[in-house]
C-alpha cells in the first residue's frame, strides 16, 4: 500500500517554511490505518518485543494498536505534570522548541525489550529522550518504529546503534 | 476480568480532594488492556459503527485500538492549535477548568455512525462538546464508551438520549 497517498502535506504549519506531514487522513481510512499498524506489528514480532512505549499524543495513536495486537503492555511518555504517580524525567529539544518528558517509575520492568513508537522521526530529539527514559528504568530498546521519517533532518544519526523502522520517507 | 484491580487510585491529584483514577497500570498489562479494548470492540459491533472519535490524549489510548480491531477510521478531537488543517471548534467545561476542542472539518462523512471513546466519564463536559462536534459535521453518535465512570458526577445525564457503555464504575 502507498501510505503517502493518505498523508496531507500542510504548508507553513505550525510555522512558516514547514511542510507539516498530517497523518489524520491515514487514520481516518480504516484499511490504510490497519495496514500501517500491521507493518509495525510484524516488525515488533521480529524484534521479540515485551512492551511498547510511545510519547504523547501521536505516539499513542500508533503505539496503542500495536500493543493491543501483540497483547503486550503500553507505557505512555508524557509532558511534565500529566502522569499522576512517581516519574523520572528528561529534557529534550524539539524540532520547534524545548520541553520535558516523563515516564512512570514502575512502567518498565528491568530487562524488558521495548519498542518505541511515534508518528514521526524528525530531529530525533523526542525519541532520544524517550530512549534515555527507557534505559534509566532498565529497559532494553529493541527497536524504534515511525510512520514517517524526515530524512533531511538526520534523526537517524541520533538513534545510531538502535534498530529503526520507518514506513514513509520524505 | 476485574479491571479495577489494574486501576491505581491517586489521592489529591491533580488537586487536593480528588482521588484520580489512573489507567496506566491497566495499559501496562497486555492481557488486561486487550480484554478492556475487546469489550468495547464487541459493543461497537452491536452498534454498527463506521468511525471512532476520541478526544486527546487518553481517548487515543483506548479509541485507536478499537479502530484498528474493527478496521475502521479514527478521528482525533484535539485542543485548539493542535490540528493542522481546517477545523470546527467547541467550548467545553472540564472537571478542573475550561478549554476549546477542535476536529478537522473533513474528519466525518455525513451519516457515518460514530462511536465516541474516552478513558473516563466524569462530568461529561468533554464528551458533550465532542458529541456537538460530531453532529455539526453530520455524524450520527451511535454510542459512547469509557473505561471508567465517576457515577457521583452524573455525567450520564449530559449524555441523555445516547447509548453509553462504561466498564468500571466508582
Amino acid at each position: 500500500m502507498d501510505f503517502k497517498e493518505h498523508i496531507a502535506i500542510v504548508e507553513d504549519w505550525p510555522k512558516e517554511g514547514i511542510k507539516f506531514k498530517d497523518i489524520t487522513p491515514l487514520m481516518d481510512n480504516g484499511k490504510a490505518f490497519k495496514a500501517a499498524v500491521d507493518e509495525i506489528v510484524e516488525y515488533a514480532k521480529s524484534r521479540d518485543i515485551d512492551l511498547v512505549v510511545g510519547p504523547e499524543a501521536r505516539g499513542f495513536i500508533v503505539g496503542c494498536p500495536v500493543s493491543y495486537a501483540l497483547e503486550i503492555g503500553f507505557a505512555p511518555v508524557r509532558k511534565e505534570g500529566k502522569l499522576p504517580r512517581e516519574t523520572i524525567k528528561m529534557d529534550y529539544g524539539l524540532e520547534y522548541g524545548k520541553d520535558v518528558l516523563t515516564i512512570h517509575k514502575d512502567a518498565i520492568k528491568p530487562g524488558q525489550r521495548v519498542l518505541i513508537i511515534d508518528d514521526l522521526l524528525a530531529t530525533g530529539g523526542t525519541i532520544d529522550a524517550t530512549i534515555k527514559l527507557v534505559e534509566e528504568l532498565g529497559g532494553v530498546v529493541a527497536g524504534c518504529a515511525f510512520l514517517i521519517e524526515l530524512t533531511y533532518l538526520n534523526g537517524r544519526e541520533k538513534l545510531e546503534g538502535h534498530d529503526v523502522l520507518t514506513l514513509m520517507q520524505y
